[in-house]
């Protein structure tokens, strides 16, 4: 019997079945982490839910998968144990000290739970092989775990844009292909191509299962998914929305590369020009600083425009922690997308643009993506 | 006949027939003379109507009284032509320059429609004596005028808090009471007691007039009535908010009284509480600075938990120009107000609450107020 | 034999003999552990002397104590020990996570050394009384550690601004006259009166002893160190320096009490009126904002005019730790202190004008007081 | 007789005999005629001279040119007449409205004495030729004005850095060429190669004359020169920093290429380096952002260490104006090298480091500039 066949996420395996899996692209990574680790910390009373909207009272009838019954797993192409990844977040201030070792037990179980993906370097596989390859690993997981269903979550390093005709899939596409394959909702929380990939299209349809996406509005452009409706509806004219953005950690390092960046961009526009109706003048900067560890300061500078020609300047400046924003939402969101898929609903979820930089329609405006995302709860709620 | 007996609005008068009055308490401010100045540039076509919300097309069908139709006059207590205050407000960037000639005429009717308000030093009229007289000179306007109504709107300095028990009514009240009297509708864009003193209780419910306010939201209330409403609906605990304000002109030297900026900070302080289900750390600071003019500088500091406690910051540096911000805003309550009292409209307007920090009524969020402003324009568009 | 009997410093003693004593008051405080538990970190090669001037190479040859040769001691009214308080820094982000374990036996033997201060509530001793008994106790802490030297150093929690004429004597006066009494060195990095205290100016000048302060300058005024001189070389003329700092902490606390904010205020305009020529308009505030903890937020607004009078501003942003700043300074002028009695100079040391908001004369730009200390350092290498 | 035979200056001539030319390289530019107006307006008494260092009492007695004496001509490849340039800088803010106007006269007098410059696009001439020409029409300039000498000050766009071993002479490198052999001073105010390019250096040698460069330092990186000695005096740690620029007007579009901004990043990146001893992480970025015109905002985050390794954040939010910061310094310059030339001073000033982000040797840090300066003030005083 192989190192892997044991019962997902304990060591005795009954209390998980008909849990939920939550599979993590990128699954050593900060978010990863620290939504395994958060997650255990909740469920276990040690940690008051903040930054969960999913545990707010709007969700409490919305019959969501509880956090206790989440049972983590995923792909990853290095080899860092969860328990020392957390002890690195609490070095840097992402988790608190000490709640690595309280929750030791429960990385360790995602830590067995965690497949190489790919493709590697030099790895000679077809695309059809890795995706046929990704789908078993998450089949196996789900099976073992006589889980009731497995969503799969992408949270690993921006992809540079894809060149158009490129002949081989992303690797994003390609564990877009295998959660299709193996039959589970998917989430992307970044913005690589993922489910959007046009050779997807057809395989998407067929699948009949809910995915939604993509890349999380976690700081910049959440903040801009509020100011920017503000400006619009006082008749103010942005005239340039300037900003730059500061990050360590590997997203500092994958943004680096102009391309990825140029993908997280797009989001970050799209959000301006959804909402003000024009795109103003002004860049977007991504640096790598790796001095600032997981922590990231993102400056924007919206020079905009009053009666009679008046020239006014809002500045914001945020400093958060993506690991620790991302988190949460990503939790929210596996549970969510779980539920839809229980539910049976099928195909994109605009309902959860409240999530992404780059959501599948619905409106711009954060407040009222906030509206639509209770709208969908209370859907939740009446249906089985 | 007197100085003061042609119509008001324009020398010969037949064109304001019909017209619609707006009586401006504090006649000679800064908010004033640019709502005046820059309602003569738009309605001449000489600028676009930046910063007023009722000129975009949500509104068009809402029989709001036209900018070319409005009549302006008022109470001060001091004495400076408006054409003059228009130059220094050029001179501060305020206004264009140019802008004062280009406009002179309407600038120069307004003045002649402004009256000596009060109480002065030395006043030996009784309450009771004021409100007459101010309702007179309010009424002699409108008859004059041939006006359809006039809309009373106090812009003056903020008044102190009232001492409770005080034997007289402050003067944002007397002016209210005229305006009652006066059978006009009444907008409070200052956070003075106005409509608000319990005096004025019975007398409002009376009257039969629509009123709205108060303390116009025109900077780092704005702000704070779209950034509240983002930690609450992410579920981010917010721990402390601190702000400082940085003004000069008059404004900067009223609210260095410090019961004054008590007054002022009731409201900012209300959209927190409103919005976060609990009131913050933090204070809130406004200085005088003479020195910044007509500027005003606005920073905030939000210190904020997200998932297990992580501890994050968001500030905003608002830079603007308070009365560029208000003028627009007061002509859009005007016409709001004017356009509620022809429908029959009594009593306070909390559809309104769009425009106040501390509004009668309604949600606290400024998207929802948004879409509350849409709902009563799609109503006034509907009634007659 | 009390229990205080054995030898200062270590357990058994003689490793300290013609060591340096550092008599702090406020022992318990934020500053002083982080100073205890620095120096031994960095005696023991755990750390780099990252924030401590006197490392760096331009003080080789000044014949400064040597980190390992301070002994540790000192007054507080509170009673937490200090492997606790370095515990909770450690808690705060302010000391690394482990150190305190690390230096757990330095914390302890200086905890030892801790004697209560005073006076406390219902105190009955007389001011001579205290000063009595103060300076016993840093005369028994030298003897017993047969040091060669003690230096007191103030880094309690700021006085409110003495009433003058007041009856009794400050307690940071009643500290001052100890160490004159004790025959010691002193340095008050406090804006607390020490030994600026009239009362004292006697007892100073016969005492024979150096001192050095006062109020550390370690953050907001800081910078106003270097920037007000830049505006002055520039020709730029300062309309208008505004600020708000944030702090939590005990500090916090102590100057949300508005005469304790007053005496904090006085340095940091001091530092602009004597850099500018003039004091420009502006405030400071100083807020508790108690979600901080240690760590401390100052925003400076700076409104300049240039050439043919085009207004400007300059914005700061400080985000520090105040202990974290101050300890590697009281450090430095415990060992300058304890050299410049050493080497035989008394009374107010302006040389170390570069550390202190209100420093006894010396250039108030900070490049000159760096220059002053390099050749106050350079002195000191050449006396003996 | 050509059109440009009278005497530079004035219509009448003899009142500029034996005053002091200035030689504008992109003499229609916004600084440029900041300078010409500004320098008539403090010499008419009209204005303080804000900005101005050389106007102040430490250079009384350095003999240097009256600005009434200063007479202003130059190159540019536009045609746009100065009094015209000059109302569109009050438009934009930068000059008093009104002052054009006032001193309509001087800047009428200064545009008759620009020439065109080059290489204009499908410019045949051979550098050779180029430079003969630029010469002949500065030395025709001091001849008809009768000046004691011309000092030649580039202020033209940045120009992208010179390829290595380029055919050509960028354009600043053939007006410095020109100025030699003109036999005149030579100031670069901007990071083009100038008098710099190694084609120069044999030149520069021979002809006897003083010269200074290179990029004015008038926000961002003055700011660096007094922020980055504070850190390293305080011995913190500098770990990353990162700066964004937004501007408008010709400059922002010239720094928009991206080999221009490489010029202008090396000297920011300098005064880092030199300062600090070691460049840390980060980047610069210069945005074109035309809705800010005339105006500036740089930011810049310095994320550095403290004791024990603390983390702590400083940011500054510069906003100016480019020609209003530059134009005063420009003429101190201008004095300053023509006081150089008359006293026989030769080859490069370092003693004018105070100006420069890249300055010919000297001290890095902006007090020691200044002192450099007071002193070489000092030695011009006693020569002659």
């Amino acid at each position: 019997m192989s190192e892997h066949a044991e019962t997902p996420g304990t060591p005795t395996g009954p209390q998980s079945e008909g849990g939920t899996g939550v599979w993590f692209i990128g699954a050593r990574g900060s978010v990863a982490t620290t939504a395994v680790a958060g997650c255990a910390a909740l469920a276990a009373g040690l940690r008051p839910p903040t930054g969960m909207v999913t545990e707010s009272r709007a969700f409490a009838a919305a019959s969501l998968p509880a956090l206790s019954r989440l049972v983590f797993g995923g792909h990853d192409t290095v080899d860092w144990p969860l328990p020392k990844r957390a002890e690195a977040l609490a070095e840097q201030g992402v988790l608190p000290h000490g709640l690595g070792q309280a929750v030791h037990r429960e990385l360790a179980a995602a830590d067995r739970e965690i497949r190489t993906g790919g493709p590697l370097a030099g790895d000679s596989r077809s695309d059809e092989e890795l995706i046929a390859a990704f789908a078993a690993d998450i089949e196996d997981f789900t099976r073992r775990g006589r889980l009731a269903r497995t969503v799969v979550v992408n949270v690993a390093s921006t992809e540079p844009v894809p060149a158009p005709g490129g002949a081989r899939l992303p690797a994003s596409s390609l564990y877009a292909a295998a959660a299709l394959r193996a039959g589970c909702a998917y989430v992307n929380f970044t913005p690589s191509a993922g489910m959007h990939h046009p050779a997807l299209a057809k395989a998407a349809r067929a699948a009949g299962v809910p995915y939604a996406g993509r890349d999380g509005k976690t700081g910049q452009t959440l903040l801009r998914a509020v100011l920017a409706p503000m400006f619009a509806q006082r008749a103010l004219e942005v005239r340039a929305w300037s900003g730059t953005n500061l990050l360590g950690g590997g997203d500092g390092a994958a943004l680096a590369d102009s391309a990825a960046a140029a993908a997280k961009n797009a989001g970050k526009n799209r959000v301006l020009q959804d909402n003000l109706g024009v795109l103003p003048e002004g860049q977007v900067h991504i640096d790598d600083v790796p001095a600032l560890g997981e922590w990231k300061t993102a400056w924007d500078h919206v020079a905009f425009e009053g009666f009679l020609g008046s020239r006014m300047i809002l500045q914001t400046i945020w400093q958060g922690c993506d690991s620790a924003l991302a988190a949460p939402l990503v939790l929210d969101l596996a549970r969510l997308a779980a539920r839809a898929h229980e539910a049976g609903l099928t195909g994109s979820l605009p309902q959860l643009g409240f999530y992404f930089k780059d959501p599948d329609g619905g409106s711009p405006a954060l407040a009222e993506q906030y509206e639509a995302l209770l709208a969908f709860a209370a859907t939740l709620g009446h249906s089985r």
